[in-house]
């Protein structure tokens, strides 16, 4: 757009930056904005404010919440025993959807990534390993079924192994996913499914 | 998420109302937006206050703008005989991408549609008539190529009829896109492709 309109191809260009927009669903966004500016535009400015007053990093395990320690690590009914490592928030709440895991979590941060320059650096892996001095008895890796997750798993298990050697260390199963056709199915998954596969 | 983290909840609603978005998009979103909060989040909100400050609807055609009347109702190097009328901003904007009309707009506001009950008293119809009191000599129809589309070009095409019969009235020209494969084109397109066929 050659217009002079300077707040709107701003707006625009910050939104095209979020994940899932672009520069055409954040043009349809801002007009669908400014067609509602009292009932929509301001109270979202609002509430993006509250959100980013009120919400924290939880100090313990990474999760982010209105309370700090977060919900979770705060609720004395979970059990300390065993701890799930996690790459992001976005998967520790998949998790809490699957409503199966009541242990504790770690966040991790992302996963060690050669291509986006991750290194363990960038990684919360040194707070993981002081959590071992506690009561933990299994650590569950549930990090992306890729390569960069499988080999971050594989190096922060080792980690684990040398300083705390007899806590258990498991993963998330792989196979083929609940309701799944197996014609859809990439040949990895499969492979990894007829392996583990297990009796009838 | 059976998490009492209102704020986050609130936000990720209230994007997933936008166009393009829906809950998972939104809470990838807020969890970006929370990671950032300090270089894109708050700096996000105050855009959207400003935006919202001095973005209005110009009082002549009906696009949205800094300047009231629009730069484009402002600027006198655009013709005024012809007048362009479309359904909304959005496609506004798309004919001044095209770069080959010069003339002024008439944002309608919508198109006809019973299924969402939108009535010629919705429509910015009145107004469009007034304009005929002007030195206009051609309305050029820029609506969507949709029933709903064509039919409300056609009530409003008999409206200027009835005010101002000496006025040319025109539609967009229906075809093949530029680009497009004949293939992957629906029947009715290729239809109207073949009736408006054109000498070689």
């Amino acid at each position: 757009m050659s217009m002079n309109n300077d707040p709107i191809e701003s707006l625009t260009r910050m939104l095209a930056k979020l994940p899932s927009l672009g520069p055409r669903s954040a043009k349809r966004i801002v007009l669908n904005l400014l067609q509602e500016k009292d009932t929509l535009m301001r109270p979202l400015a609002a509430q993006i404010i509250e959100t980013a007053e009120n919400v924290h990093e939880c100090k313990i395990c990474g999760n982010i919440d209105v309370q700090n320690p977060c919900h979770i690590c705060q609720n004395d009914q979970r059990q300390t025993k065993t701890l799930c490592v996690v790459a992001n928030v976005a998967d520790l709440w998949a998790m809490e959807r699957a409503r199966s895991f009541k242990g504790q979590y770690h966040v991790l941060g992302g996963v060690l990534s050669a291509l986006d320059g991750i290194t363990p650096q960038d990684l919360k892996i040194g707070s993981l390993l002081t959590k071992l001095e506690t009561e933990i008895e299994e650590i569950i890796f549930a990090l992306p079924a890729t390569v960069d997750g499988q080999s971050t798993a594989h190096y922060v298990a080792e980690k684990i192994k040398k300083s705390a050697p007899d806590i258990k260390i498991t993963q998330l199963a792989h196979g083929v996913p609940m309701g799944g056709e197996l014609d859809y199915l990439d040949e990895g998954t499969l492979m990894t499914a007829l392996k583990s596969r297990s009796n009838l």
